[in-house]
């Protein structure tokens, strides 16, 4: 049968994977696909290196600087974008649409930030969008969500979303050292990159997450509504007391379906010790998803580098390439829901959401101040669920409180908070986690 | 959009969990599908309980005793079978195939034994056989495996696939148990069925792994060639000599693609204690894919239940509607590559088969046994990768020696353990398991 043909605009690492494996696994591909997937045109504005992998790869494909030319290239059928951020490639990506190519991406921050407006784009050309490898890599999971578990309502969804602080915790728990004193580490390692903000931030898991929480739901990309905190003002500290309390503390991107709208945050998050995401360490992903009929699934593997990113844009040019000729009505709808079945519902503001909290609190070592803390508490309803209170060092007349409570509204623990830092006996400002047991 | 009609063959556990699932999620599954999809008719056996629980359900579905009239059913679209076992099953899946209807299953015995005759008849009639969950619940594998990975050679898969072995085997561990103890108590719980031989000889898990070496490698069904050894013989001590090493026993079942053909084997293992896979606990089931490109991704649910269950079945449902008239050649293949490209690897015999193993001997507490012990393994090019000598309990002069080895030809392995057992210091036959570092 007939090659596919496609054109790939950006040759990094990805592209680099991309061009890498469809090449070996030629065979294999081709007797899953049907027919041959082949890069036809190469767009990297450094023409000189992109010349050379390509050369080394696959001498048919030509290469070029303008990537506008690749989108606008009548013998391209599936344009792979892999140039990633939000300016250039969101134009392309609509260029590409508007001439009727399919358009397979890895670029999260993309379709978090402009994806209604690409897939409303798509939807009226009649094109496909495929993004399985925005996510967690070569991990299917946006298969799984789109499709795998589509008898579902899906309750809840809690990923390891960002191998870069996951790989940070994991270090700084196992060795007992701070977040600068790891991130210079990771830095060193090639773990982390040279400005880390949008990985320790939490951005790119929110990113992330945004999708991921628009596939479940069947709600539009709603980025600018979730809630981000990153891992760069975790104290080390608190690592140890969670340890001690049967606990790991994970970057996770949580989202949540409630009647009056979805939670999406992203944040370190206590979880049980015991718990498989518990001990996803190093730089692997791995994703929780909780449907009402099947209960806990998870998905687990590489969620970043050449080859495993290459595996998931891979995986979504076979499905392009099955599709190609059918008729629309028989893809899989690009948020899982039919677009005409996409509800508009919002995020919830973070003092609304519910969750479980660590505080974290040090206090004059006199008798009551516990007796004044717990009643602030129980008046805003919150009840506790473990506590513990460590002797004073020698010489010294504080003592730290590490506090667990159980599920609450983050209102109501804002108020208790800010009644509790109010009191005489009370040094400084508190430190508060949240917590969720994932169940 | 007008409602795609299912006829429901068989409404027990699964069954009814499928009829559950779908009335209570109907809104979000219409709105992923695209169109209603409606139970008109069930098939049971037990025609007064089917009644009860249809007329609960869905009072619009009739009700009736033979399972041919629902296959012959012009009315019918999909057919989904939940009967179980070789005989009746097949007969009513080819008659639904040769009626131009497609067909859902969760029939993992009918697949791993017919799937070959079944799928042949399918493609020649141009139906869809979806068969999700035949495989580990709710969890999408085959999904994953057939199109999620599709950009890969897969090496190997290994998989806890069988909820009631691993829930005995997690007992057994965590209370020090022997296999018929815990037997017993899963017989009371539930978890184990009252003949137990299924299960915990690993012909269910055979059946299941038969099936995705399939889809892995693109090779036909080949149960019959598989090697299968189950728990029921495996002893308490070795749980704990595993554990002192840091090993877990779990019963995996393993398939990989060699040069000279597929290993397909079902048996108690020891893996590190370390990995997430040793730490799937109870009856939960799941899967480690190696893929050249993307490494290893695994995979975690429920094995079984109802509605775990009926969880893929209604995706595959979904699936089905979606493509109902598409034309064949969009499809997914039924293994995954194109029935063309399907090639007809042989399963090899256990003996040509690579592994770690885990020996434990009782020999005579006498100098040089050792040594005899060494010399054999050495002859046979077998190096050892830990050892521990138990001391003699007090008035024995006989010892537990427990021995790892590197990887290594099962067959070396078989004449080294025949000339060890022929030593006259050593007493009685030897304990021999397999190991695999899943790396």
């Amino acid at each position: 049968m007939k090659a596919i043909k496609v054109g790939l605009l950006g040759i990094g690492t990805v592209g680099g994977g991309v061009f890498a494996v469809l090449k070996r696994n030629q065979e294999e591909i081709t007797r899953r696909a049907g027919r041959p997937i082949e890069i036809r045109v190469v767009a990297d504005k450094d023409h000189e290196r992109a010349r050379k992998m390509v050369s080394v790869i696959s001498p048919d494909a030509r290469v070029v600087d303008d990537a506008f030319s690749v989108v606008n290239d009548p013998e391209v059928d599936i344009v792979v974008e892999l140039i990633g951020g939000y300016g250039i490639a969101r134009e392309l990506v609509l260029q590409a649409i508007a001439n009727g190519k399919h358009v397979v991406t890895a670029n999260k921050a993309l379709l978090a930030v402009h994806g209604n407006e690409i897939f409303a784009a798509a939807q009226e050309k009649g094109v496909m969008v495929a993004f399985e490898a925005a996510v967690a890599g070569g991990v299917p999971i946006i298969k799984a969500l789109r499709e795998g578990l589509s008898a579902n309502r899906i309750e809840w969804i809690a990923g390891i979303i960002n191998g870069t602080t996951n790989f940070i915790l994991s270090e700084m728990r196992e060795k007992g050292l701070s977040f600068a004193e790891v991130l210079k580490e990771a830095q060193r390692l090639g773990y982390a990159e040279a400005d880390p903000t949008f990985d320790v931030e939490g951005i790119d898991a929110a990113h992330k997450l945004t999708i991921m929480s628009a596939i479940a739901f069947g709600i539009p990309m709603q980025f600018e509504s979730a809630t981000i905190e990153g891992i760069s003002r975790l104290d080390a500290v608190d690592i140890r007391y969670a340890e001690q309390l049967g606990y790991r503390i994970k970057l996770l991107g949580i989202t949540r379906k409630m009647e009056s709208g979805v939670e999406l945050r992203v944040h370190p998050t206590l979880i049980p010790a015991k718990r498989l995401l518990a001990n996803v360490e190093g730089a692997m992903n791995a994703i929780l998803v909780q449907g009402d009929a099947v209960g806990s699934t998870l998905y687990y593997g590489k969620g970043a580098g050449a080859e495993p990113t290459a595996s998931a844009v891979i995986a979504d040019l076979v499905d392009v390439t099955r599709m190609h000729t059918a008729d629309p009505e028989h893809r899989v709808p690009y948020l899982a829901f039919q677009p005409d079945a996409v509800v508009d519902l919002p995020i919830l503001p973070i003092a609304e959401i519910f969750s479980c909290y660590y505080l974290r609190l040090r206090v004059a070592d006199k008798t009551g101040v516990l007796a004044d803390i717990a009643r602030i508490l129980a008046d805003q309803g919150i009840s506790i669920d473990a506590l513990i209170q460590k002797e004073p060092q020698e010489g010294e007349d504080q003592a730290d409180i590490i506090l667990l409570t159980h599920k609450t509204q983050e209102k109501s623990i804002l108020a208790a908070c800010a009644a509790i830092e109010a009191l005489p006996t009370v040094q400084g400002g508190m430190t508060r986690l949240r917590l969720e047991m994932l169940q």
